[in-house]
């Protein structure tokens, strides 16, 4: 069995910066057409300049790959004028709104909605797209739930904001996704397929650990079942996120979890065993392509019912990553 | 301020076996006068030779403190024989009922409950405590909960069986111990302290990671409640078990909090924290006394308001262990 994805696009990706971004770029940017590219740097990536230079360094990273990284800037009430010279960009994708200290790198992040009501306006007005990490501060496990409300808020005051709930982990968000027009969503590999059972059930796994945490079986399940089906709504973000060996295996676990390399195999073998694979174009890059209008770079990319092993950790430029399922075999890899 | 404890005791109690018992028992012998040692070695101990074994090695690594073993033995459907067998011995102080795979080490525990009826029966008649690790094979955060009916049925088929729910973590388990007159608990100094934030909210924490995995707020809160009210069928239990450093921090992390060295400075902290030290006596003894009838050793233990700091790790025998908040500064120590 095989099957030809064409433009496959991930729409929420880490790759953070300087030698590891050197290593983790070109395990995107061999298998997908493109990324949505996280601006969480230290410091974040608040304006066009630094954007700019960051494009720029992701496409030397690339290798040779044909890869558009689709930048965003960190939401920072930026003004009309920094708007514009955003859009001036044409690698210029949206804004990423972190809620203050929400999740890795997000301290500056907004600490008070109710101020960002300019540049929402300004945004609705200008067409460019709002990319939300949806959680609330309070109970680790009820933060996404608690987040919804804010997000009906938004999708109801400004109806032409293209507005996209990043890795949701509930089905409760699912609702709300079909709830208003203009919400969208994406989801990542991990939350199709793990609960907080395979991070906390058995022995504690680090490297299953990210924020929004993994939730219960319902929710992966009522996600699963939207991914398989193609709902026209969901579209993948790995939010792929390479930490460090010694930030995962240590006192103090970072969040994130690495798929990058492997997720197109692994998101095949899933549509398949689920007899679902006629929905993973749709998935992968169609829907995006509908929903923002994008025109990737022309790549195909085939995957084939040949199994392969996860390797234990990703090396190289003196970095160490775990991935997900390391060491583990999967069913499909990329032909 | 100080308080002067009399024969505190430990109702639930990991020393492992080895080196690791030899480091880690003049950890609790130092302040407690007793403590209800759990059976789940590997192979588990579920025989009376096993059991004397095992406290004769106990004692020898007790280095002379004045300390009781509460011997327990690994519920294992034990005959009449066994029984009396195992109460002939003065320091055999009950049965731990494990439900299979529940924890560390409990592979060989109870996979069909509904074959213990001949032996609870038999503990019922001989005046045996029975204690349970009761948590369902279902999703984490469910377990207990799950669990409750199977209390509840062994507590109304049961009525004069002295049945401990160990370690409970949920505001649930509590309302069922007020409805049931052979119910008792224990619960650790973690779950009076910490909820899964602390574990997973920001940073993983593999060293809040236990078994039960510590739960919600309202849980805590409970739970936290009923034991600076001298709740009198709660009894303070650690549930301390060591595990070696790279059973902790590594890909796959083993459940298990160590608090045995400063639970007591630790507990009277919290108690005068709120203004609750004259109900600590009940909860670190007098309760455990009353219910199943102990004479400890007569050991007094004076804690006063200096602070101590907690050490990164303890050390010996060619083992490792990092506690609870390692090199945290607590506000009271032994005196």
């Amino acid at each position: 069995m095989q099957i030809t994805l064409d433009t496959p696009l991930d729409m929420h990706l880490h790759l953070r910066d300087g030698e590891m971004a050197r290593l983790v770029t070109p395990c995107s940017a061999r298998t997908f057409a493109g990324a949505v590219i996280m601006p969480n740097l230290v410091p974040p990536v608040t304006d066009s300049a630094a954007m700019r230079d960051y494009a720029e360094r992701i496409l030397q990273a690339a290798d040779g790959c044909d890869f558009r990284p689709y930048m965003t800037l960190f939401f920072k009430n930026q003004t009309r004028q920094e708007l514009e010279t955003a859009l001036a960009n044409p690698l210029f994708f949206g804004l990423k709104l972190y809620p203050a200290g929400a999740t890795t790198n997000s301290e500056g992040g907004v600490k008070n909605l109710g101020e960002t009501g300019t540049t929402l306006h300004l945004m609705e007005e200008m067409g460019i797209p709002l990319l939300i990490h949806g959680e609330s501060h309070g109970f680790v496990m009820d933060r996404e739930q608690d987040f919804l409300p804010v997000y009906r808020n938004l999708a109801t005051r400004f109806p032409k904001l293209k507005i996209s709930m990043e890795h949701i982990t509930t089905a409760a968000a699912l609702e709300l996704l079909d709830a208003h027009e203009n919400l969208h969503a994406t989801v990542t590999l991990q939350h199709l397929l793990i609960t907080l059972d395979d991070l906390a059930g058995g022995m504690l796994k680090p490297h299953l650990f990210c924020k929004p945490i993994a939730k219960r079986p319902a929710d992966r399940d009522a996600l699963l079942q939207a991914a398989l089906s193609g709902h026209p709504k969901l579209m993948f973000g790995s939010d792929s996120a390479p930490h460090p060996i010694h930030k995962k295996e240590c006192c103090g676990c970072a969040a994130g979890v690495f798929t990058a390399p492997f997720a197109l195999a692994k998101l095949a073998e899933t549509f398949a065993t689920h007899q679902s694979l006629d929905n993973l174009q749709a998935f992968v890059s169609g829907n995006a392509r509908r929903i923002y209008a994008l025109t990737p770079p022309d790549k195909t990319v085939t995957l084939v019912d040949t199994p392969m092993t996860i390797p234990a950790a990703y090396r190289g430029y003196g970095q160490e990553i775990v991935p997900m399922d390391a060491g583990h075999t999967i069913g499909w890899s990329v032909a």
